[in-house]
C-alpha cells in the first residue's frame, strides 16, 4: 500500500518534470534520421538533396504555398507594394522599384522572380545572382571578383536552380555552412573569425547571409554590407555618408537617395530575442512533425502561422495572446510609417514646389534635399525590412520618429528657401541643423507667474 | 537498495519540482503574521497602524531614502526638471510648473512636497489634496462637493497626514479598498463595478486612485479622469477637445495648453505587463523578508533596486541583463523624446516670430497654436509618465512620434503665416491636416525610367 502510494507519487513527479521541461526553450534539435543514400558529388539542387533527406525536402515544397496566412502585413503572396501603397511610386519615383515591387514570395520562386521582374534589363550585372541561387559561389570561384560586373543576362543559362539546400548546408556532414563572400568578408571587417561561431549562432547566420542591408561596391561591384560602423540605420547611414553613395537620383526632388534592401538581419540584431540568443530558425524553423519523423521546418513562413511550434516553446501564453501582441505591435509601426510617409509626400511637394522658383536659395534647397535622404532612408530601412518592425519594434519606432523629423524639415527647408519672410518673422535658422535644434537652451531669464484667477489650473502636481 | 534509489529519485524530482514552482511567476502573496492587537477606530496615521504592522511599517519607512539607485532616469530624489532640462521651463511657460517642478519622492513626503511647492499659493483649491493625505475621504464625506472648490489653505490644519495604509487598506480585513470617490466615478463611467475586481486587479487599482491623468472638471472643480474615450493619449486628447478644455495658454506661443499630470497607470494598461496580468504591486510591491517575516514591500521604489523580487520571478535572465534591457529602452524613448523636445522648440520660435508680425494669417496662426497644443501634450504625456516609457515602450515611442509630426507642422504653419512664397510655390497647404497629408496619393502618371547607365545601382531586390 505504502509502496504503490510512493509509485504514484515518483511517476507523478516524472511527469510534472518532464512536461516543465518540454515547456522550456528548446533550441537544440537532434537531426533527424536520413536515409542510407549520400549526395552525389557537386549536386546542388534540392531535388537531388532530397532525395537522401525527403522530409527536409517536403517541408521545403511548402513554399510554394502563396498564401496571407495568419499574417496582417506578411505572408508569402507577391503583393504588388505599389498597389498596396501608391505611394511608393512616388518614393521611388526614378528608380526600378516605382515600376515593379512586389512582396516576396518563397525561396523555390527566387530564380523565377529575379528574371522576370521588370527591374532586371541589359544593364544589370551579376551582382544580382547573389543570393539567388546555390550555383553562385562556384560561378565566383571561377571567375573571382569579374563575376560582379558581368552582365546580368550573361549567366542566364548557367545559373538554373533556385536557392536550395547547398546554400546553408555542407553536403557531406549536413552542418550549417556560409557560402557566401559577402558575408564573410563582412564578418571580417566585424572581427568576427566565422569558425567560432556556434551552432546557435550559425542558425541565425546563413539568413544573415542574405537577408541583409547591401550595396555594390562602385569599383568592383561585389555585393557589400556596410557595416563598418555598427548594424543600426544610423550606422549604416553613417558608412553611406562617410563614401560618398547613393543609389539614385529622386526624380521628383533630385534628392541623391538610398534604397535600403531588407535589414531583416540587422533589425533583429537590436531585438529582445537576439538579446537573448534566440536564433532566426528558432522562429522560421521551428521543430515539426513532417513524414514519419520531427524536424526543423523548411517552410521558412511567418511564425504566425506556426504560433505552437514557433512561440510557445518558450512563451506559455495561448496562440490568440500571442498573435494579437504580434499584429497590435506591428499595428503601431504601421501607423507611424504612415505618419513618415505623409511627412514625405509633404516634403516632396515643397521640394518640387521650391524647385520650379528660379530664386529658390540653393543652401536651403541642398539642406532640403539632404533632409528628404536622410527620411526616406529611414522610412524604407522599416519599410522594406520584413517584419512590420516585429524583429526589434522599439528601434523601429526610434528610426521612424527620427525620419519624421527630418521629413517635416525638408518640408520646412524648401518652403524657407522660396519664401520672403514678412519682417524676418519666419525663424529662418530653424530646422537647419537636423536633430539639433535648440533644446536644452533655457529661456533667457524667469518666464512670467501664471495668470491664476482661474482655477481649473491644477498645478500642484 | 531498490528502495533507497526509489526514495532517493523521489526526494530530487520533488526539489526540482518545487525550484521551479519557486521560479513560477507568483502573485498571491500570504500576508505576513500581524500582531494580536487591532488598528483604534478611525486611526489614519501609519504610526499607528505601524503598531499592528510593524514589517510592513518599517519598509514603508524606507521611502525616506532619497537615492537615485539603480535607475538612469528615475529616483527618489528631488531633482528639479527645470536644471536636468532647461528646456521644461520654456515648454511650461506662463504655469506654475516652470517656476517649480521637482522629481518626486516617497509618498511619506507627499504633504511636504505638496505644501512646500511654488506651485501652491492662496489661489490653490483642495482639490490639491485629493492624493496626499488618508484625511481627504473623510474631508469629502463631510464637506461633499464643497470639498474641491475651498482655498487649499483653509484646510492646511485638518489635512496633517502623508499618504499612508488607511489609503489602500481596510482597518479590520486588511483588504485593499479604493478610498478615492474619483476613481469610482472614473469606473462607473467605464462600466467597470469596483466590487467585481480581483485581488490581483486591486493590486493595480489601489495605484490608479492617483498614478493618473486628472483634471479639474469647472464646475465643481472636482478632480476627473479623461476616460471617456479609453486609456491612451489621443483618447484624453479627444475628450479634453470635446469639453473645449484647456490648463493654460502657452507664454510664448499663446496656445491653449494641456498639462499631462502622471499617467502611469494609463500607459502601463497599454503594455505587454498588464496584458499578462501583472499588477503594478507585482513589480513595486515584491515579496521580501522584512524584520522576522516576508512581507510584500512597501518601499515603493523603482523596481531596478529589486530586479532579483521584482523581475526574476518571471524573468530568468540575469540581472544585468534585465537592467540593461530597461535602460536600453528607456535610452530610445529618452533620445525619440529628446527629438520632439527640439522639434517643440523650433515651434515655439516660429510661433513666437511669427506673432510679432502685424500681417500673420490668423488662420494659419491658429493652426500652429493648435499643433504645438498636440505636439507638447504628447511630449507631456510621456514626459510626466513616471518610468521613461518602459510601462509601454511601444506605445510611448508610438505617441512621441505623433508628437514629432504635429511640432513640426506647428512650426510650417508659424512660418507660412507670415512668408510671402516667391510664386505661390511654397506649398502653402502643406501640413494644414494634421496627421492627413497627401499619403496615398499616388503621383499621377507613371514616373520616368530610371536614367540607368551606372550600375551601382541595386535594382533588383
Amino acid at each position: 500500500m505504502r509502496k504503490s502510494w510512493k509509485s504514484f507519487l515518483l511517476v507523478s513527479l516524472f511527469l510534472a518534470v518532464s512536461s516543465v521541461l518540454a515547456f522550456g526553450c528548446a533550441s537544440q534539435i537532434t537531426p533527424s534520421p536520413r536515409t542510407a543514400a549520400t549526395i552525389p558529388e557537386g549536386a546542388l539542387d534540392s531535388e537531388t538533396w532530397g532525395k537522401v533527406y525527403p522530409d527536409q525536402y517536403a517541408s521545403q515544397n511548402k513554399q510554394k504555398e502563396m498564401t496571407k496566412g495568419n499574417s496582417k502585413y506578411g505572408g508569402s503572396l507577391p503583393e504588388s507594394h505599389l498597389e498596396k501603397y501608391p505611394i511608393e511610386k512616388r518614393l521611388f519615383a526614378g528608380y526600378g522599384f516605382s515600376e515593379d515591387y512586389n512582396d516576396e514570395r518563397g525561396h523555390v520562386y527566387a530564380l523565377e522572380d529575379v528574371t522576370t521582374t521588370l527591374r532586371v534589363n541589359e544593364k544589370t550585372i551579376s551582382s544580382c545572382w547573389n543570393c539567388k541561387s546555390p550555383q553562385v559561389p562556384g560561378s565566383i570561384e571561377q571567375m573571382g571578383d569579374d563575376f560582379w560586373s558581368t552582365p546580368f543576362l550573361q549567366l542566364k543559362d548557367q545559373i538554373t536552380m533556385p536557392i536550395a539546400c547547398a546554400d546553408c548546408h555542407d553536403p557531406e556532414t549536413m552542418n550549417l555552412r556560409i557560402t557566401r563572400v559577402t558575408l564573410l568578408n563582412a564578418l571580417k571587417e566585424r572581427g568576427i573569425d566565422p569558425n567560432q561561431l556556434s551552432r546557435q549562432e550559425m542558425r541565425t547566420m546563413v539568413c544573415a547571409q542574405c537577408h541583409v542591408e547591401y550595396y555594390f561596391e562602385p569599383e568592383t561591384k561585389r555585393v557589400t554590407y556596410p557595416w563598418k560602423y555598427g548594424l543600426t540605420a544610423n550606422d549604416a547611414e553613417k558608412y553611406y555618408e562617410e563614401i560618398n553613395f547613393k543609389d539614385w537620383n529622386h526624380a521628383e526632388t533630385g534628392a541623391p537617395m538610398l534604397k535600403a534592401q531588407h535589414p531583416d538581419y540587422e533589425l533583429f540584431s537590436t531585438g529582445v530575442h537576439a538579446a537573448n540568443g534566440v536564433a532566426c530558425a528558432d522562429c522560421h524553423m521551428p521543430y515539426v512533425k513532417e513524414g514519419t519523423s520531427k524536424i526543423s521546418s523548411h517552410h521558412l513562413q511567418s511564425p504566425l502561422n506556426s504560433i505552437s511550434e514557433s512561440c510557445q516553446t518558450c512563451h506559455r501564453q495561448s496562440e490568440e495572446y500571442l498573435k494579437n501582441q504580434v499584429i497590435t505591435t506591428q499595428d503601431k509601426v504601421f501607423a507611424t510609417r504612415t505618419v513618415l510617409e505623409n511627412a514625405l509626400a509633404d516634403a516632396m511637394d515643397a521640394i518640387k514646389a521650391a524647385d520650379k522658383n528660379a530664386t529658390a536659395k540653393a543652401d536651403a534647397m541642398s539642406k532640403a534635399r539632404d533632409l528628404h535622404r536622410k527620411a526616406q532612408w529611414r522610412w524604407d530601412y522599416i519599410a522594406a525590412e520584413n517584419s512590420m518592425g516585429f524583429h526589434s519594434p522599439n528601434e523601429a519606432l526610434r528610426v521612424l520618429g527620427e525620419g519624421i523629423d527630418f521629413a517635416r524639415q525638408a518640408q520646412l527647408q524648401a518652403n524657407l528657401a522660396v519664401s520672403t519672410a514678412a519682417g524676418g518673422a519666419a525663424n529662418p535658422d530653424a530646422g537647419q541643423t537636423p536633430g539639433a535644434g535648440t533644446a536644452n537652451e533655457a529661456s533667457g531669464g524667469a518666464t512670467p507667474l501664471p495668470d491664476n484667477k482661474n482655477n481649473d489650473k491644477k498645478p500642484t502636481d
